[in-house]
């Protein structure tokens, strides 16, 4: 079944408006990182005449998307995840075979991506997104009488979306940014991650199938394959496009946010960059139950191969016997660790020279095996240091985006806090503590809330649930933008902008602000929630 | 009395948390428009140093500024609210010696300012700023519980606010930037304008004294004053700066844009920058009323010499006798208007400037009186043009700061709509139409929507008001982030971000997401809205 997969269904196109359209450039496969295999059939690169036809479809496009009824979005949304849920085994082993991700792993993917996209049906059809305000006309006000002034939302205007290594299916063509975009009434040009081409054409077809059944405009979507540098950057820089998602390194993202900053119109770009995911232990959690500590920690350092946004690459704790037990228990959990996959060669090559940077600045503990390694995989490290080396060197603070962490030695209390309060903006911050650390939590806590986007106690921060309260975001560098989440219901806000209509015609206005609340809308009258 | 707030009460100070220091750089007086006088006393530009140490004391008193009550800072809001109204008399002598804007106008605008600041009181003890979410745990979900997560805001930290020439008081020292971003429990960093030094500082005083009175950390608020590349430059990049509010030119937008962007930590710029606000006549009302019309346009234009954001600089109708009807309306009240006073010698400067390249492209209507003009002070200036050549000039695209109008005269409906989808992005667009124009003002609606934050019918931009639904924002270049807007309630949202809070234990839950809702909130659980 792989094989029909790989080899009868897929095309190797790309799709522009609904079109399958083949690239002219440089030729890329899907690798299999158990073997190195290239895997079938080659995906050619576009160029800038793929990214104009895109550009223009999607402009063309927006108006008549925009402009269908909500309700038609939600059941668009709802069909891409019906339609993904239908091939699941094929997209399971097709991102198995490009991804070398365990196919339990990636089953439970094809289910968070669907959930994603019904999440966003139901934000839609609650409304509350509109920001709906009435401001009621005032005529006698003195010396001047108030307008009836009434504000909702509008989306930005076509949206870019680069996909993502490391989640092929939740953080990619399908993923979070296409969802809340399109949620949002944008339409979407993906720019397929090179690490799964295979996958990605399953998913844009996936994608262009339910633009079809849902008679929205072919430019609604389109899926493009080429070089970042060239086609990402043509993407990024066409007028038509009004805002960018991109997950992946920092030094990606920087140069996306470059490129956006420099147009004649800069635009908003949301790069969720880099995070080296800080974990507290406090001491009486450490006393109690360091050793297990140290062996879940490890579970969640090595879990993907540490190929996770969200991994914890940085564990705090004062020095003494109650962390050596930690670290002892730590160490024996990496040394027994199995060689796992990495997502590609480039990836691997990266955690093997970041590994490298941490040995000449930190202390070794243990790397994990290299026994019957895949072709493309990384071994675990474990590594020590101190506060003040760690706060000196730009080597112990960077991501290393695999299976590597660093332990800090803290002298007290004091220092962890120091520790906390220098390290760079980070997506997760985790705290662990029994009821004896809740005054260190709380001086902890008031830092860590102004350095991540969520805070964890007792628990590993990998693993990011969907949901209304969730925020995957945080302060530069983990991402461009820490006024936003890139996943969970509030993602929709960054395609979104306030528009107020003053003194207006009931005839023109729009629903969402209409007088006797068709759409059965939460609006502020006056700054009053009510559905009245 | 004016003289004496001029020389007797005035120091010529910075105000560094408190405490009034003298810069040591170039001095500067507020000048008198009506007859170019130097007023007393002279002010220092502050340097490096000052900026150091404002921010310095910024970041030490954050934490406990936004730690404090949200009842403190509400009250805090208020007392500098009443603070400014108790020297009112003051403010307008002051303000109107160095800004040449009427006194009535300038009275109004120090209740516009107090409104803002007690509006912002209400927005805080309302508490959806909080947007508190609370996704309950699933202890038995599977094959996974789900945790316990819980979102909020928190403030990003100390604000850079650069003070706006043209409203001495609701868009400077104490203005919407200011209020907001003190109410979103963020310390102030100020750099005045130099069009008004004296009435910062009055209004510098004003917030210190409240300061002090409501208990709060000094470093809460600075007033500095110094050269905008240097001092400006070096507020924006100090690290400790966590976002920036500005009103102004584009060119001093884009390079704080810049400055923000090439910071290690990139920052938000909230630039409100350049518009022309097209106002689109269509053929029903042009008919019944043009020359009424042409006249009300002129008071518009003219309207405190045409030194609003919100300035009507563009009119698009279709051309024939009915516009000619209201473009003789028009002209005459042009020709009648009198000279008057400008904010600034460089501001009358570039108005001049502005109307000699209108001039090379634009066929003159008609020019104010120079007859008894103030020493520093602008003659209006009317003109016309037709759709192909406004398309194709820079210059007559360009915002003209001022009151200067350009009417342009198109072909037909279809190319006014071309020049509403080719205008850039606005703060507002106008439409003037009758019942029998409602079809066509519903397809320029469509377009219009995602050309400007303001979109009014059958008035005039000038006049913002300051509630819950308006939106002073708009697509670059009018602002620097359309997803905002720099007046109204939903100002404060520029200056929070969420955070979320997974498994936290009871104790060290924020009140706005602890169980039992002690603060009264509007909440999200699992998505709804409740007060429970």
């Amino acid at each position: 079944m792989t094989s029909m997969v790989q080899t009868t269904d897929l095309t190797g196109q790309m799709l522009i408006a609904g079109k399958p359209v083949r690239g002219t450039g440089t030729e890329i496969r899907g690798i299999d990182p158990q073997n190195s295999a290239a895997l079938e059939p080659a995906y050619a690169y576009g160029d800038g005449t793929h990214v104009e036809a895109a550009c223009a479809a999607a402009a063309e496009a927006f108006a008549a998307y925009r402009g269908a009824p909500i309700e038609t979005r939600a059941r668009f949304l709802e069909a891409i995840a019906s339609n993904l849920e239908s091939i699941s085994d094929a997209l399971v082993d097709r991102a198995h075979a490009e991804s070398g991700l365990p196919r339990p792993r990636l089953t439970g993917e094809v289910g968070r991506t669907a959930g994603q996209l019904r999440l966003f049906a139901g934000v839609l059809r609650e409304g509350s997104w509109n920001e709906a305000r009435i401001d009621p006309a005032i005529p006698d006000r003195t010396p001047l009488p108030r307008p009836d002034i009434r504000q909702r939302s509008v989306p930005l205007g076509p949206v870019a979306v680069f996909g993502a290594s490391n989640f092929p299916l939740a953080f990619s063509v399908a993923g979070g940014d296409t969802a809340s975009a399109l949620a949002a009434g944008c339409p979407v040009v993906v720019k397929a991650h090179d690490a799964h081409p295979g996958t990605s054409e399953l998913v844009g077809r996936a994608i262009t199938d339910a633009v079809a059944a849902c008679g929205l405009p072919a430019g609604t979507f389109s899926l493009l394959y080429g070089y970042g540098p060239e086609l990402g950057t043509a993407l990024v820089t066409d007028p038509r496009i009004k805002a960018v998602g991109f997950t992946g390194s920092r030094g990606g993202g920087m140069a996306l946010m470059a490129a956006a900053a420099g147009r004649r119109e800069p635009i908003p770009v949301y790069a969720e960059m880099s995070a080296i995911n800080p974990v507290f232990l406090l001491p009486g959690a450490l006393a109690s139950h360091g050793a297990d500590l140290g062996r879940a920690f490890v579970g969640s350092l090595t879990l993907g191969s540490g190929q996770f946004c969200t991994n914890p690459g940085l564990v705090i704790a004062v020095d003494g016997p109650e962390l050596d037990a930690f670290l002892a228990a730590a160490g024996e959990a990496v040394a027994a660790s199995a060689p796992a996959a990495m997502l590609t060669p480039g990836i691997a090559d990266s955690f093997r020279t970041g590994v490298e940077a941490l040995e000449k600045e930190a202390v070794l503990v243990a790397r994990g095996s290299d026994a019957d390694a895949p072709a493309v995989s990384c071994r675990a490290a474990l590594f020590t240091s101190d506060a003040p080396t760690f706060l000196g060197s730009e080597a112990l603070q960077a991501e290393v985006f695999g299976a590597s962490g660093v332990v800090i030695r803290c002298a007290d209390a004091a220092e962890m806090l120091r520790v906390a309060a220098n390290v760079e903006g980070q997506l997760t911050a985790t705290i662990h503590a029994d009821e004896s650390d809740h005054d260190q939590a709380g001086d902890l806590l008031e830092v860590l809330e102004l350095k991540a986007g969520r805070i964890l106690f007792n628990g590993w921060p990998t693993g990011v649930e969907v949901g209304h309260a969730m925020v995957h975001g945080g302060p530069f560098p983990s991402t461009s933008d820490s006024r936003t989440t890139s996943v969970g219901a509030r993602a929709i806000e960054r395609f979104l902008r306030p528009v107020c209509y003053q003194d207006a015609p009931k005839s023109l206005l729009p629903s969402a602000v209409a007088d006797g609340n068709p759409d059965g809308l939460w609006r502020r009258i006056d700054g009053q929630l009510t559905k009245d």
